[in-house]
């Protein structure tokens, strides 16, 4: 019989007869969403009455020297973060730090000192996911991180528990406050990328470095772990097929806007349909969509989250709310450590299992082994939007239209507009079709003397 | 050391040293969401797997004489109700059959027999919340009812779970998908409530009695179960204030859509804020409402439902999606029943607590005893829309402008149209009033001579 080193923590207070009163919280960071959820533990006033037997018990800071926002004896801070997760009094570790190390080796140890681990880190989650669960697996532990997509809006829990019945065929959403915040300003003052980007950064709306937003990479980080959670198996980062928003151009907006869609930075899971005996692939994948404007996401605006979840037979559910922020992310990482919290209020007062098997709940815990197979974009299916600046010569809508033909691509609308002298704008939406015929034809139309360029190319819900 | 009867059967499993291999459902009712719930329990491919080890072993039906859309052997079937929720073999009860008797009965027989519950019927647990959870408290036993509001959206486990850390102020929402069908018709079609009733009892939108639903009685029961999940306090449902949707007549619609708003059904529970050293009061209410265009529920048409949740520190969520209809009610059924075999699975492995405390997750678990308080409606401050009908004499709206001014009632605006002969229609929207001064300013313009009708009177958001 093997026993988890959580299963012999509880053995020794089982032993000793004294069962610890309350839980001890070790919080790593003390940065915007470290501050949201001490502020959190330190007012459980009309919360649930479980918050009143959380104890704040170690914060791990990088500096002593700073004025700090929370009330709290001095003596509980410390910039020894090792110290913390190897502290055999802590129950549950906190992770809200960021970034990939010291993050990784933090959870790492916690995890080996048999502490339950509650993070907001998606990117060292979608990076080292399968080190960390298969740690966790190992020594007994739960390791819960509503945070890390959507911020406050509950969708890890709900794919885990309320929606645990169905057979999940797509999550798809926008994750990313900041391209939603940049992509609205875009389509209602019809401003253009680089300004608007500017003036978000100075408003606090976007970082310095905007590459992870604007890129794309923070979304496919979020998707990456919501397709593991929906699909049960195990994503690599590098096949996540990740466009940003930098491309995205006022005229495109404005064409879209004409065309009954407005762009955003959408990510996407989804079950290909399975054909044959062939193995199940998924598409996952980050980039600027049309979508139409009476879809549910079309109207997400602002810094606003939602993620849509498609499965048999609960059909089609929408999550809403802030994906960010020091509050609605210290919703999610309290709930996360009062849900652990509540699995040990009952399993503190039991014994060892007979059988000795792992005690984890099988609908928190994360036991997946396998890493799902992700198809090549050029196999995915989709609309796809194109504009192409050409000369106006008499002819060239042919071309384009035979040149799609060939290539399988069938066109559901073609607009020319904007003639400007000898140049004219070709806007194209066509139906369903793959995308690497798609590619082939551009490849092609890139060739024509007629076309001056391919100004853009986004594909359309 | 008093043990619950749950915990009895566990350490009964334990001496004989035979854990029993997956969990046996006992499946009351096989109308529409009772066969869902046994298609997905037939049907694991591609579901959690823990769906696998759920044994669908009685079904409890009406007449064994009919044909069942389930692929089960015969003997499965028994039209006494009563023996499966005594039958000691069963660890799970799924009640579907609805309405308060013998649902109620069965319920509670189930529960003094250990077993635990999952219902979908918001009408008995409305009515006999109390009765249930109390003893479910008693013999260490989940009842579940995700199913209950909202049909498959998740709306009970994330406020019980993923939303625990918050302070909740607001849940409000669309919570019947026949009223909001009739009124997203009578929005777009311009059409009268009497026709649009007839036409969704015919496509079978709206049943042959339509009370529960146009009346807002079933939209009452929703909100009294989500009121007293967010604020932890039992509701008596007679205090729930109750308006159906009959007096929403086209008019009003167009009306509204011409001031900017939407009518809905709306499901309000809220905090009122604390004065001073009264205790705390809520506000529990149903009735048709002016919603901005603009607000996230004003696009929630058809027979969706959306939950909208505000709370401290989180901000606002929301979650959309199917409000009825046997798949979504089905996929909420089964994830609750997911939910308990997870518990149970590890819970198996468990002997008894060492201080006989029950084993009850307190998230899960429902354990709250008081009553909350609610507060009288005159006390509510709300905005009005009011339609009069008015002899077209100069000087009417100085006279309501004035009336409204005596009693503290102020007007945001005042819109005089449709002039036919000698009479006019004038609609008011006011600014935040009390409502009780509202309606003694009513009742005085009632008694005008130049006002022929008060034509409608609602709420707006």
């Amino acid at each position: 019989m093997e026993l988890s080193i959580y299963q012999l923590k509880l053995m020794r207070e089982a032993i000793q007869d004294k069962p610890t009163v309350g839980f001890k919280i070790g919080l790593l960071g003390l940065g915007t969403v470290g501050t949201g959820t001490a502020q959190i533990l330190l007012d459980p006033a009309q919360r649930h009455p479980l918050v009143q037997e959380l104890e704040l018990y170690r914060v791990g800071v990088r500096s002593l020297d700073k004025s700090r926002p929370v009330d709290l004896p001095a003596d509980r801070f410390t910039t020894d973060l090792e110290s913390i997760v190897t502290d055999p009094a802590v129950d549950i570790v906190v992770e809200v730090i960021g970034g990939l190390e010291p993050a990784r080796s933090l959870m790492l140890t916690a995890i080996a000192h048999g502490k339950h681990v509650v993070t907001a880190n998606k990117a060292a989650i979608a990076r080292f996911g399968d080190e960390i669960f298969t740690a966790a697996t190992k020594a007994g532990v739960y390791v819960l991180l509503e945070a890390a997509v959507g911020g406050g809006i509950p969708v890890i829990e709900p794919l885990k528990q309320s929606l645990c019945a169905n057979r999940i065929h797509t999550v798809m959403g926008i994750v990313n406050g900041t391209t939603n915040y940049i992509l609205t300003r875009m389509q209602t003052e019809g401003g253009d990328f680089a300004d608007i980007l500017a003036d978000a950064q100075q408003l606090g709306y976007a970082e310095a470095d905007p590459t992870a937003d604007v890129d794309g990479l923070d979304a496919a980080d979020k998707i990456a772990i919501l397709a593991s959670l929906a699909f049960g198996g195990r994503i690599k980062l590098p096949e996540v097929h990740c466009e940003g928003i930098r491309q995205v151009s006022a005229a495109d907006i404005a064409y879209a806007d004409k065309l009954g869609f407005v762009i955003k930075l959408l990510a996407v899971a989804k079950r290909n349909p399975q054909v044959a005996t062939d193995p199940e692939q998924l598409q996952v994948r980050v980039h600027p969509t049309l979508i139409p404007k009476v879809h549910p996401l079309a109207s997400v605006n602002q810094v606003n989250n939602a993620i849509l979840v498609e499965g048999d037979p609960i059909g089609q559910v929408m999550f809403f709310g802030p994906g960010a922020g020091a509050g609605p992310t210290a919703s999610a990482v309290v709930s996360d450590i009062l849900n652990i919290a509540a699995i040990l209020k009952v399993g503190r007062g039991s014994q060892m299992p007979l059988d000795g098997k792992a005690l984890l709940d099988p609908l928190l815990a994360c036991s997946h082994q396998h890493y799902c197979a992700i198809a090549p974009m050029d196999e995915l299916t989709t609309r796809f939007y194109a504009r192409f600046s050409t000369n106006d010569t008499p002819g060239v809508i042919g071309k384009l239209g035979t040149c799609f033909g060939d290539h399988n691509v069938s066109l559901e609308s073609v607009v020319q507009t904007d003639v400007r002298g000898e140049s004219a704008e070709i806007v194209v939406v066509t139906h369903n079709v793959r995308e690497g015929n798609f590619h082939q034809a551009l490849t092609e139309i890139r060739a024509m003397t007629s076309v001056n360029s391919v100004a853009s190319v986004l594909r359309v819900l």
